[in-house]
């Protein structure tokens, strides 16, 4: 980010490709002036004699006097814009050559392209937004379900700072009151009642506890949720996915016989985003492409939140123990304990009926062991609406569209985690009776890492870093 | 166009795919209306209460009072708007859940989604531009360099309304005095000097053939001007495209090679888009897949206004008469009399210096005879230059920027022509001193004619077949 001058007037395409419509946004100190001199408004009015969140039409004209477009203009005044700053947006014909005509025209009358987010920079610098709303801005644009948009909407309406503001002022009067302490160290007096302190410590705790437990569910519902469909070869895993999807997803099973890459589909349930992952039959083979396919079902195990272990009936009775053979199909997968599990017995329409009774035990058995269970036969439709309304139980969405603030960004974990780690030091200090400019340390290390999140404390290499995600234009 | 009913309320995203922001148009009797009931604007005012050409920032909620998105509102007032009609742009957040999401509650409360083009049709209904203004707005849109822009651009801003507008009114006016005489057709009064009139026809005659000769012109720029290049196999054809190109367009010769189709690239020159044809190359064959080929490079010449006819001077040199090879070359393409032939003698590095003199010789016989000669190495990049420079003068750009009207629309162009035939037959009727009710006939169908251009004779069918071709939104 060493080229951002934040005196500059900046000017980017905001739109997207095509369309019938495009806008140019220009912002800064000379954004009025600049667009005064290359347009010609209908009115005759100049932008600089007009008030703020006035439309006007006008013409666009080059150097040569040429007409390049005739365009709608937004004009808003600083401080009430975006940006904080003047802004001047043009509503112009979306063809490529003529953004590119109002880009260079504006350019060479002393605008510059924006970088990356440069117009939410500027936003966050004026106050406008905090850094959490400002990246939520990013994941707004980005939604693609009721779910996502949900957390990006929490975030960005409230931001982190209205779940802080006050627990952070507090404690930053506490600290100004213990360095006060400091001062008069000689003769031990303390202006804070260290119960107080221990209180607001442990608000701020429960606070900081109550977002980090949020993550999980914030990252998943970002990015979708992660579901691999795993099992022994020709356990029916193609045909799971299309019944799944209810959507005949052209050629699904027959790519997945030629390729041995994952196929990944995506299904909204409950407004949420699943993401299915249909995988290379899992046995021991000397096939070198075969163990390169095994291997990228155990990367998808490893990236899912929910694994759907894939179990053929038919071949499951026939053995020995049955429990044994799905135990160590179980044992095969090697899966950290905070995946969901799902055992799906499948060819339920291949048994006899004798065998679903068999089967029916089996089931209960691990029922009992605390996994989720189905019955199904995935070529017949059956059991498919009960794993569906496992999938969407699986995901509390309770929280979601209440307004509660739901962590979906790892940096913001790794702020949260670092806080905490801080908060509890500074709750034992205060315990152990330490003295105050200890106390008052630890407490300031508290500040810095709650001030990490909402961006009261940046250097320009965290700005450039969270910036250069944007779109340009934003 | 069954469907359209112009009293609805009609909404459609407006702006391109992806991008930061989105930009949603709704028009109609009840925009307004429906826009109040979704919105809530920060400042507590309502649409209603507002003016026209004005900015809101507000939110958008749905039925259980979701905030979807905070947006930025534009208003429009009847009737100073690009339909004429009530219209409220919503600048949102380019996420496609939201855009979809905001299309859905406008939806539920009344709107309807838009046809294609469909804001456009309602804006001409208005009478807001003519007919050929609302064509020009699809090819302004359309437009990717600087002259298809001007001729979409000079025909939005005048049309061809400017151009008739006088002579038409004059017409109607002469009309109606020679149908007030068919009421005094026992009196034998002519009420209208047949020489003022025969004036006024062949001002509008003389406007027709100007316009109908810009066609060829304008057609060329509105899609760019095609260039066939085509030749004997191996005769450098694609190493031509790539030199051209001054860009190595990846694989370009190699899938010409591997392929029997066409291969298109285009390149602006001096403001123009020309776009390059390269063919297979063309020679008696029993090969059935070779002589597909062969076809399709015979349609590209077709459908070419430009055609380079590459020659190898090193095959061309070692026959008997070379000028009879070169004459069989040009005789086997079949060319109509309106292309441009461009011949290039190619591979001047692979000649002797001897070779290269009776070649020279060779190129000023053929330059005598009014071809367009180029002495080529594609390969050494030796000739591109002066091949570019007879490209660009093909082209007469003098006319472009100086505001003319250049017809690029074949619908225009048909009714031009039978404008043009329409007038010189009521230019011969009146000379031709023929009596007025058949003169009156005569002139009518010209009136008609020149109504088909400017729109102000169309059919439901005409404005469904123009319109379709529109995006959405606009």
């Amino acid at each position: 980010m060493e080229m951002r001058d934040n005196n500059d007037t900046i000017v980017a395409v905001a739109s997207g490709v095509g369309g019938a419509i495009a806008i140019i946004r220009v912002s800064g100190d000379k954004a009025i002036e600049i667009c005064d001199s290359v347009t010609r408004c209908r009115s005759h009015k100049r932008l600089a004699d007009a008030k703020g969140y006035t439309l006007h039409y006008a013409d666009i004209v080059d150097e040569s006097g040429r007409i390049v477009d005739d365009v709608i203009i937004s004009l808003f005044r600083n401080p009430v814009s975006y940006t904080g700053e003047d802004m001047v947006e043009f509503s112009c014909h979306a063809s490529s050559y003529i953004q590119k005509e109002i880009l260079n025209i504006l350019v060479n009358n002393g605008a510059r392209v924006a970088l990356a987010g440069e117009f939410t920079i500027r936003a966050f610098l004026a106050g406008k937004l905090d850094l959490s709303q400002a990246e939520a801005i990013a994941d707004m644009i980005a939604s693609t379900d009721k779910a996502s948009h949900a957390v990006a909407s929490n975030q960005m309406r409230g931001g982190y700072s209205s779940d802080f503001i006050d627990l952070r002022s507090k404690l930053v009067e506490l600290i100004s009151l213990i360095e006060l302490e400091l001062d008069f160290s000689e003769e031990d007096v303390e202006f804070v009642d260290r119960g107080a302190l221990l209180n607001i410590l442990e608000q701020i705790i429960f606070k900081v506890d109550t977002l980090k437990s949020t993550f999980s569910l914030g990252n998943a519902l970002k990015d979708g949720i992660a579901v691999a469909i795993v099992g022994s070869p020709n356990a029916g895993k193609s045909t799971l996915l299309n019944a799944i999807l209810k959507d005949d997803r052209a050629m699904v099973s027959d790519i997945a016989g030629t390729t041995r890459d994952v196929i990944e589909e995506s299904l909204t349930l409950n407004d949420v985003r699943y993401r299915f992952l249909d995988t290379a039959g899992i046995r021991s083979t000397d096939d070198k492409l075969e163990q390169m396919g095994i291997q990228r079902t155990f990367s998808s195990i490893e990236k899912a939140q929910v694994v759907i272990l894939m179990i053929d009936s038919v071949e499951c009775i026939s053995v020995e123990s049955p429990q044994g053979y799905v135990n160590s199909l179980i044992d095969a997968l090697d899966l950290d304990s905070d995946k969901e599990v799902i055992l799906v017995f499948n060819k339920l329409d291949s048994l006899a009926k004798i065998e679903v009774e068999a089967m029916k035990l089996l089931e209960t058995t691990f029922s009992t062991n605390g996994y989720s269970v189905v019955s199904m036969s995935a070529k017949q439709g059956v059991g498919i609406d009960l794993l569906r309304d496992i999938l969407i139980d699986l995901v509390d969405t309770s929280k979601l569209y209440t307004g509660c603030t739901i962590v979906s960004n790892a940096r913001h974990y790794d702020a949260l985690n670092s806080a905490f780690k801080s908060l509890e030091i500074a709750k034992q200090s205060l315990i152990n009776n330490i003295s105050s400019d200890l106390l008052s340390q630890d407490l300031r290390e508290v500040l810095h890492n709650l001030g990490l999140i909402t961006g009261d404390i940046t250097t320009d290499d965290i700005l450039g870093s969270i910036f250069s995600k944007f779109c340009i234009g934003k």
